[in-house]
């Protein structure tokens, strides 16, 4: 699917019209397959239109949950009912779960009685019921099952769903999908105005994402044959956008100056208002957002990476279109979000692409200017992707191909002009039908803005608690970028602070590591909201000398 | 509206292809005022259709409710968000709420998130917010307003609705409407019969339900001023079967042998939940039935008749379709329903009618068979109402024109043969074109089954009880019927047992009376919760010797 912006195409064909909705149509969403372009045509290919399958990361790093939750499952032999025994469904089943299993007062809301009754009779009153506390919240009929519970990091772009046995901590089966909402925009602000335009647009993104997560959901709980309505509580971690947006908060006052949330409060949901497939009495847990752009999958980020548990100075940094930076000094936490742009993910890069075969993953530039390439696969290059780009800049900059302030130096080798008159620096010469691979005084600008922006927020931070870089005792990059990136040349462009490489750590998907630790530990929980009241928000862009610091920040230091 | 049974009739015009849908039309469900009659026909008036407005009762006795809620309302003044106090809006609401009413750790569920933060911005940071206990549920422009909730006496046939001031405890209005459920059956067991056949009906019933008591409350709030969506809190009380329909909780186990409800605890549910219209986070309480026949209603009218405060012997009798009869001696209670029938509601009574302008309300026979009548508004007769037929029977009894066993004595005077060979009693001779007056054979048998069947109910308890007449300190007969009740006849025709007249009190909706205290007084809840607790339910049916029980109070004394 995707949608044509400019120039002529073929009329809507009638699959289409049968495929598409008319809001989408009236869109200008089309069919790829179905539609002949006619002469040049500007079309917009969503993320979730693209080839590949998503590459999620949901692999993070080992965090040993020791489960510590009131959720249990109990198998129940229930009295049938009779002229003489005329007790009330959950008065019967409250004596037995006293008499069987030593659990007293248990109750139930009106979800859960409604399972209660009708699992009592297809069961021949031998049931299996699932406890929240002392409250029944689910119930089948037949054998017992484990308990089960859904941990969920709401991406702006992807979803990553963890299937999590309640008893023991584990992953039981993990899966990820794309956000829809990326219909409504790509990044947070699109999704934002797109929700103020226009009310049902929120609505629908609440729906879209919810019904992603229900699907991710139903396929993980299939691999252990069970179903969606045996999950018996979820945790949702994400942005404070899309945690706004889940629970149809309204956004505006997100979106505008001063950007504030509606809470900072943990919330604890019935998972059926927001429309959550679950267990009748499930909850949803949706940990505190920090501020307007620090969300609680920062939160989570820090809960996983054991921020606040010793008095050490970390740094957390969580790339993405706003980066989430936290320095942890003492017993302080002070956190900020830079607006870093998407050049880290790999869009607007004139041949960025993913870490597929034929994307130039390492780049090596002798003093001469002679390039060496790592190919994936090995074949000729198609492209080049997020590691790549990082060390043609960190090596263009040794090679002097670029200078202090990122502008390719004319006449060096490999420089030449591109169409525009803007310089280029050639990678790899095109081959077998293939473009020549480059990187453009554009790209170079791209990527400079999202590491100013970083790096201005670190300065700020390290300025703000007084560190100097030698006093960091870790650097923990969380997310996608953290795994492919070379902490070496990290430093060399000036992303990172000038730190021994071995403080430097990926953490990969650590927010879904967090949502998974306040799944399974209602002591987890209460550490991430002590953790987001003790962390402090720092405004950035008000900050004295805000300008200087993102000027610095953009400076290639000398190779 | 009114259901033609059988006979011929036109066919459906226009307008009522407009105005009735196709289900009611398939129901043959006609409009009386566009349909001609040839002939003989059978037509059902259901009692919505009945042209005066129903006279619902309201009054009750006289209770005095201290209020003892956690529910306030505050005016606040929060100090507007800025880019350098970036605070989420709860927070600062939270932090205002305790420096101006020094109430600590606010919070706010979803609902009333999203108000607080439309609140502060239309009202210009300057608010009133309503609270339960420490949890925001309402928050809105502008200045404070006082706490008012909205009491419901959910009945079969009736609605009885109250808006309370929760601050003093005072009605500040009070309404009735018609149950529109009525036309899915006139009794409980057509309702849950109907619910049975199709959960779609189940639904059905439900929301109509619900829009009856949005529309009343609405109306209600009118007359202050207000809008539903300021209603705090709600407390709404019914037999088991309205109870178990308005939580949309399953029926089928109510409706069959061994009768069992889902519940006996009391449930607050949030009221957006059931579609009831009120503040964001109101919710809505309903206390605990006793047991599939022994609703909560029965819990209120204990409750207010101040049922478990003393360890006098007490019966109270709620008369209806079902009859609902507790008697308490010492620290117990005991209570029993028995199904009546609808005869003491005047329904199936040949010259029924309500206590309306033409209606005989007191009926006197001499010795000799001679008649006088007392009719409402002095003109000629037009039909008989619930006390005139008490009355008559009564009256009858002592002009020995009726025997022990209810049979009219042909030969007494007044006594002639209707067309079927069955004798009847002429109260009241046709004049000016209206009809004769008469109680038929049919009409007494339709009576005394009623009355057999709550005297049953009495004895059994009494006897269960080891209790004599004269040890009963004082009998409550809750309801309309018991409101127009002469005691002094209600012991001749054996209804009642013989005990002093001034012990015999109407405490009129008495239903109602316990919602208001539980509305306004979790004090009051807690001991509606201790009275259902103790309460022992008794099933009269399969006590031993019910038929022999039956059989005696089916007979009338001698006068």
């Amino acid at each position: 699917m995707v949608r044509v912006q400019g120039g002529k195409v073929s009329s809507i064909s009638e699959a289409e019209n049968e495929l598409l909705s008319a809001d989408q149509l009236a869109e200008s969403w089309r069919l790829a397959c179905r539609t002949v372009v006619s002469g040049k045509v500007s079309v917009y290919v969503p993320a979730i239109s693209t080839v590949e399958a998503p590459v999620l990361q949901l692999e993070s790093l080992a965090v040993t949950i020791k489960p510590k939750t009131s959720i249990r499952t109990f198998s129940l032999s229930v009295p049938p009912a009779s002229l003489t025994d005329q007790r009330a469904d959950l008065q019967r089943v409250a004596e037995a779960l006293q008499q069987q299993h030593g659990i007293a007062n248990a109750r139930a809301d009106l979800p859960a009685l409604s399972s209660l009754r009708e699992a009592l009779r297809e069961g021949d009153w031998n049931i299996g019921v699932g406890l929240r506390g002392e409250e029944i919240i689910d119930a089948y009929p037949g054998a017992v099952l484990t308990p089960v519970g859904l941990a969920v990091d709401v991406g702006t772009t992807k979803l990553a769903c963890y299937l999590v046995d309640l008893a023991t901590g584990k992953v039981l089966a993990a899966q990820g999908a794309m956000n829809p909402q990326i219909a409504y925009g790509e990044d947070v602000m699109a999704r934002l105005a797109a929700a103020m335009a226009d009310p049902a647009n929120a609505l629908r993104m609440q729906e879209v994402v919810v019904k992603a997560v229900n699907d991710v959901a139903r396929e993980l709980c299939a691999t252990l044959k069970l179903e969606t309505r045996h999950l018996l509580d979820l945790c949702l971690v994400g942005n404070t956008a899309m945690h706004h947006l889940l629970l149809n908060l309204p956004v505006r006052p997100l979106a505008l100056s001063p950007f504030v949330s509606a809470t900072s409060s943990p919330l604890e949901v019935d998972a059926a208002t927001l429309g959550l497939n679950a267990a009748p009495g499930a909850h949803a847990y949706l940990p505190p957002p920090i501020a307007g752009f620090v969300g609680s999958d920062h939160v989570a980020v820090l809960l996983a990476a054991g921020f606040g548990e010793d008095n050490r100075t970390r740094l957390a940094i969580d790339i993405g279109t706003n980066t989430e930076i936290a320095l942890q000094v003492g017993r302080r936490i002070v956190s900020c979000s830079t607006a870093s742009g998407p050049a880290f993910e790999g869009a607007h890069i004139s041949h960025g692409m993913r870490a597929a075969p034929g994307a130039i993953q390492r780049v090596t530039i002798t003093a001469e200017g002679v390039v060496k390439l790592d190919i994936i696969g090995g074949g000729p290059a198609s492209g080049i992707c997020g590691s790549g780009v990082l060390d043609s800049i960190a090596e263009m900059r040794a090679a002097e191909i670029i200078n202090e302030r990122g502008r390719v130096i004319k006449g060096r080798p490999g420089v030449r002009l591109q169409h525009d008159g803007l310089p280029e620096f050639l990678l790899a010469a095109g081959s077998e039908g293939l473009r020549d691979v480059t990187i453009t005084q554009q790209d170079i600008d791209q990527i400079l803005l999202a590491k100013g922006a970083i790096r201005a927020g670190i300065d700020i931070l390290m300025n703000h608690l007084n560190v100097k870089a030698q006093d960091i005792d870790d650097i923990n990059i969380a997310g996608a970028f953290g795994s492919y990136l070379d902490p070496r040349n990290a430093i060399r462009i000036g992303l990172l602070p000038r730190v021994p490489l071995n403080r430097i750590r990926a953490i990969g998907n650590a927010a879904g590591a967090g949502a998974r630790m306040m799944l399974a530990s209602t002591e987890a929980r209460q550490r991430a909201t002590a953790l987001a009241e003790q962390v402090e928000y720092l405004e950035v862009t008000v900050y004295p000398g805000f300008q200087k610091y993102l000027a610095a920040g953009m400076r290639l230091p000398a190779g």
